[in-house]
């Protein structure tokens, strides 16, 4: 069955559920009054179910690296298409500044290989030869953790959809119900609808208890003179404040992240900015000759366990929100779900554990 | 004598000089691609010779003071004119972070002293008193340094030109001699020019030995929650690095400013932001809660001595440029002596001293 279907928001999630249901057959509809931007265009661009790992998170690192099994299709989907996400298969490196550092990365490989994931721990004379420039007295090795360049991603998605025939439209849902979603300024009938709406999800349906979590990036640009950034995404917590550096083609470096409650406050703050380039500093100390090309905010949509919401909250309305810090790694599974519910199939298993109806709320 | 006079580039001093010439009965065309903008537009907008002495540079200090006492009188100009250069009369507090701070402090009290300059040096007790949330354990008050809001300013100076008559002509001069100057798009007669392109003045005659010296600043805003800045302009040296943060109307402060030598690379590094951060938190760590605005770099137009090159280069050339941190300070005292030289009048006695042939050039 063909479905009218409309979709409440345009970021990575929204825009990737709209393109594969598009391209399944569904006739569909995106709500946003700016498609492709959002949390999704701030973020540092991770595919990193590993090294965001954490002791009792078990389920959502399942989903994460489901999703990440999907992630080269998904791209090669993507580049049928006429896009590109821009993905790095170059890894991710965690780093130990210090000994007490060392120790915490001795716990997170011990519990990796408890759950049978392998990585490979290497002396700072290692990490120095595998990235010049980069500080450490040891690091973690996870070839797996990729990156993609987020905006170029979005650039594509949006593109992707409209050559499968989606329909944007500059409007914004106020509510959500079987068979319509009310706007700012009309309403729209459909078969079935998803909310996507990352950390304003909330206000659409009860059960999503997503909160805003605020997250400050910088862009950096390498100067002719300067050293060239890392080739792998580098991680640290730098004074218990977690840092990481995603290089992207052609010299540019993405510094992230800040995280704190803020509610939906956008601005850039002077503390975030400082911190991040302190700890920037003395990860990869040749960051101080980059030039900083754009300070940025967002609002990760944060749910209160690790796992984001994929399911029927009622009949005809589906959850697609909450994905915290891995909105970009989760789009294909999330996507697959959505279409799989669609056409009347099974959803890919490890998404039952993100039903969005687990905490209660209904 | 009326004449028509020429004015290469419109900054603070191209459009001052501008304004002043049109308002004493002169024709004035203004060349500029984008008037109002370069150096001046990225400045702290600091009024202040005193804070800004130096043992040796007693004739800059003095054209800075003469400057200064013409100020007033400018700006009540302006305010006829229709403009307003949010001219602040809080003045000054030089800040000591530390007991060798203190040191300095004491050896620039005694020589402001011993010229006959009177500050006043209080201790870190009465300086929170003064400027609620400003570290330091002494400080020297120095009223008579103002601040103008420099965007103001510039605006007001635009407008008012605009408004005796002056033309502004969107071109870029190439060459400049007796009588004509050469452009981009072709050649402007006039019976006298001026040469006020700022860092970029070298180019066009060979006795001004300009050369750009970078600054960065950020601007920021206080949030609601905040401390709202601090009344008076606060400088200090912070790990040998100059500091200074200028409060502007509306909770907005203004954070300066690195100083180096990159020729015209009009990037904002990332060095350059995070020592700036860090100093002002030193200085104000309330700072840390206020909202980052904007990153902006600009340069001043530096000679290899303290004093900018005011005076006739060739028959009607005239110079007024190479300002250095000054420009918004001498722009007063720099289109009055142009103004003189038009009319065949005596210019201010003080600016025989900055004569563009002091260095021998010719």
């Amino acid at each position: 069955m063909v479905n009218q279907l409309a979709v409440v928001g345009g970021g990575v999630i929204g825009l990737s559920v709209a393109w594969r249901a598009a391209a399944a057959g569904h006739r569909v509809t995106v709500l946003d009054p700016s498609p492709g931007r959002g949390a999704s265009w701030v973020a540092g661009g991770m595919l990193a179910p590993i090294t965001e790992a954490w002791p009792g998170e078990e389920a959502a690192l399942s989903l994460g690296e489901e999703s990440l099994r999907r992630w080269p299709e998904f791209a090669a989907a993507l580049s049928a298409d006429g896009g590109d996400p821009g993905l790095s298969t170059a890894g991710t490196v965690v780093v130990a500044l210090d000994r007490g550092d060392a120790d915490q990365l001795g716990v997170l490989a011990e519990y990796l290989r408890s759950v049978g994931r392998e990585v490979e721990s290497v002396a700072g004379r290692r990490l120095r030869s595998l990235e010049p420039g980069v500080n450490g007295v040891r690091a973690l090795l996870v070839p797996g953790d990729l990156a993609v360049d987020n905006r170029r991603l979005l650039r594509s998605l949006h593109a992707a959809a409209i050559r499968h025939g989606v329909k944007f439209v500059d409007d914004d849902a106020i509510d959500v119900g079987p068979g319509r979603v009310r706007t700012v300024s009309g309403e729209l009938n459909c078969d079935a609808v998803v909310i996507a709406a990352g950390a304003r999800s909330g206000r659409l349906h009860q059960a999503l208890a997503v909160r805003p979590l605020k997250g400050e990036i910088l862009r950096l640009r390498a100067r002719r003179t300067s050293l060239p950034p890392p080739s792998r995404t580098v991680r640290a917590v730098v004074e218990g404040r977690p840092v990481y550096l995603v290089p992207r083609a052609g010299g540019e470096l993405v510094l992230g992240a800040t995280q704190y409650e803020a509610g939906f406050d956008e601005t850039v703050g002077a503390r975030g900015v400082r911190e991040l380039l302190e700890g920037a500093a003395r990860l990869f100390p040749s960051i101080d000759e980059y030039e900083l090309v754009e300070t940025a905010a967002g609002f990760r949509a944060a749910s209160v366990d690790a796992l984001p919401f994929i399911g029927e909250l009622d009949e005809g309305v589906y959850a697609a929100t909450g994905h915290h810090r891995n909105g970009l790694l989760m789009a294909p599974v999330t996507a697959d779900a959505i279409v799989a519910w669609l056409d009347g199939e099974a959803p890919p298993e490890q998404v039952v554990a993100a039903d969005p109806h687990r905490l209660g709320g209904k």
